[in-house]
C-alpha cells in the first residue's frame, strides 16, 4: 500500500497545482530531505488571487513513530494544501489526505474543510458540503454524517469557543483507500466553483483587516491544537513545510 | 505573601502603564473576572509609537492547578507585559513577573527580554543585560548569569533553531520576592532608553515588512512553546487577555 498511496497522493497534487495554477501563475517547487528516510516537496504560489497557496507531497520513514496512535518503524506519505486567497470574500481550504504505517498498524487519514475569512457565503458552505456528501455516499451513505460530525469536532477553537470554519469532512485511523480516492477526486469540485465565484468581488482595505483578524484564528488553531502541525514537529519535519500553512498575513 | 505580592504588581503595572502612556497616549482598561476566583485587567494601548502594548495585572485563585509544578487549590497574580512597537528600528520588549501558591509549594517566577524585529543594535543588547546584571548583582552576583542562561534556554525557538530575540533574564521556581522587586524596579531602566532612541529613526515599507516576518517567530514561540501561554489557556483564563501578547502583525 505505501506505494500505491504515495503515488495516488503526488498525482492527486500535480492535479490541484494544475487546476490552481491556471487560475493564477506557476507554484515554485522546493523539495525537501527528511533526516531519515524519504522527505517532501514544497508547491508554493504567492500569486494574484492566490495570496499564499501551497501544495505539498510528503513520503517519509522513520525508527521511531512521534505520536501516540502507533509505534515502532513507520512510515507516512500524504498530500497537505491550503490557500489563502487575496480577496476576503473568498474562503480559506484546507486539505490533507495521508496514509499512515507503524509495526502496530495502518490507517489513512484526513479530509477538507472550508473557513470563511470575513466574508460568509451561505450557498458555498452548501456546495461544499454537497460535493463531500456525493463522493461519500456513492461509497456508503453513513460516512458523510460521521465525517463531518468529527470535522465540526476536530475544527474547534476551544477558547474563542466557536468552529474554525464551516467544516467539511475529517477522518482518521480509517482503513479504506477507496474512500481517500473518493474524497480526492472530489476536492476540486468541492472548492473550485467556490474560487471561481469569488475572487472577482469587490472589496475594501476594512475587508482586507477584518481577513488578517480571521486569519490570526487560523494561526492560532494551527499552532495550539492542529494535530498535524504537532505531527510535524514531533516528528523532526521540515519546519518550512509545516508552517506553509500559516497565513500571508494575519493581525491581532 | 499573596497581598504583598500583588500589591506590588499592581503598583508596579500603574507606574509602567504611566511611562508608556507619556510617551504616546493613555491605555484602555478592560477587567475580566475569572472562572473561580479573582479575575485580572488588560491594559492596552494601540498608540502611534507604541503600535500595539499590553500590561496587564491578574490576581486568580481555584480549586486544581492545572500544570504538573504544583497540586491543589492555587493562587496566581502576576504582570505581564508586551510592546510591539510601530517602528521597526525599536525592538520588542516583554516582561513577566508572578507569585504562585499551591497547596504544595509557593514560588516566584519571571523575567524580561528583548526582541529585535529585524533591525539589530548590539548597544540596545549591551544596555538591557547591563541593566539586568546590575539590578540583581546588588542582591547575588550569581543571579544574573544563572538567569540570563535559563533566558536563552527559554526563549528558544526549536524549529528555527534560533533564540527568539536577544535575550535577558528568566527565573522560576524562586523563593525570594526581593528578586522579584529588583527585576521589577529595574525594567524601565532597560527598556525605555532603548525606546527613545528607536522610535524616531526613519523606516522603509520593507523595514516594515521584515518586521512582520519576525513577529511571526514571535507568535510561533508564544503559542507553540511558551508555559504563560500554555498556563492561561489550561486554567482557563481570559483568552483575550492571553492573547495580548500576540503582535498587531504577522506575515509568513
Amino acid at each position: 500500500m505505501k506505494e500505491k498511496a504515495s503515488s495516488y497522493f503526488l498525482q492527486l497534487r500535480e492535479q490541484i497545482i494544475s487546476a490552481f495554477s491556471e487560475l493564477d501563475q506557476p507554484f515554485t517547487r522546493k523539495p525537501w530531505p527528511y533526516k531519515e528516510i524519504g522527505g517532501g516537496e514544497i508547491g508554493l504560489l504567492r500569486g494574484h488571487h492566490f495570496e499564499k497557496a501551497a501544495v505539498n507531497f510528503s513520503k517519509i520513514g522513520g525508527k521511531s513513530f512521534p505520536m501516540d496512535d502507533g509505534q515502532g518503524a513507520f512510515f507516512a506519505t500524504g498530500i497537505s494544501l491550503i490557500t489563502h486567497m487575496r480577496n476576503p470574500h473568498a474562503p480559506t481550504v484546507h486539505m490533507n489526505l495521508r496514509y499512515l504505517e507503524t509495526e502496530t498498524v495502518a490507517w489513512f487519514g484526513g479530509g477538507y474543510d472550508l473557513t470563511p475569512m470575513g466574508k460568509y457565503y451561505e450557498e458555498d458552505k452548501i456546495h461544499f458540503h454537497q460535493i463531500a456528501k456525493e463522493s461519500l455516499d456513492a461509497i456508503d451513505p453513513s460516512l458523510y454524517p460521521k465525517f463531518s460530525e468529527q470535522a465540526k469536532n476536530y475544527f474547534f477553537i476551544p477558547h474563542r469557543e466557536k468552529e474554525r470554519g464551516v467544516g467539511g469532512i475529517f477522518f482518521d485511523h480509517f482503513p479504506d483507500f477507496s474512500v481517500v480516492q473518493a474524497v480526492g477526486a472530489s476536492f476540486l469540485k468541492a472548492i473550485l466553483p467556490i474560487i471561481e465565484r469569488r475572487i472577482h468581488t469587490p472589496y475594501t482595505d476594512e475587508d482586507r483587516k477584518e481577513q488578517a483578524k480571521f486569519r490570526a484564528h487560523y494561526v492560532e488553531f494551527n499552532l495550539l491544537y492542529d494535530r498535524g502541525t504537532k505531527f510535524g514537529f514531533q516528528s523532526g519535519g521540515n519546519p518550512e513545510a509545516i508552517l506553509c500553512s500559516m497565513p500571508p498575513t494575519a493581525s491581532w
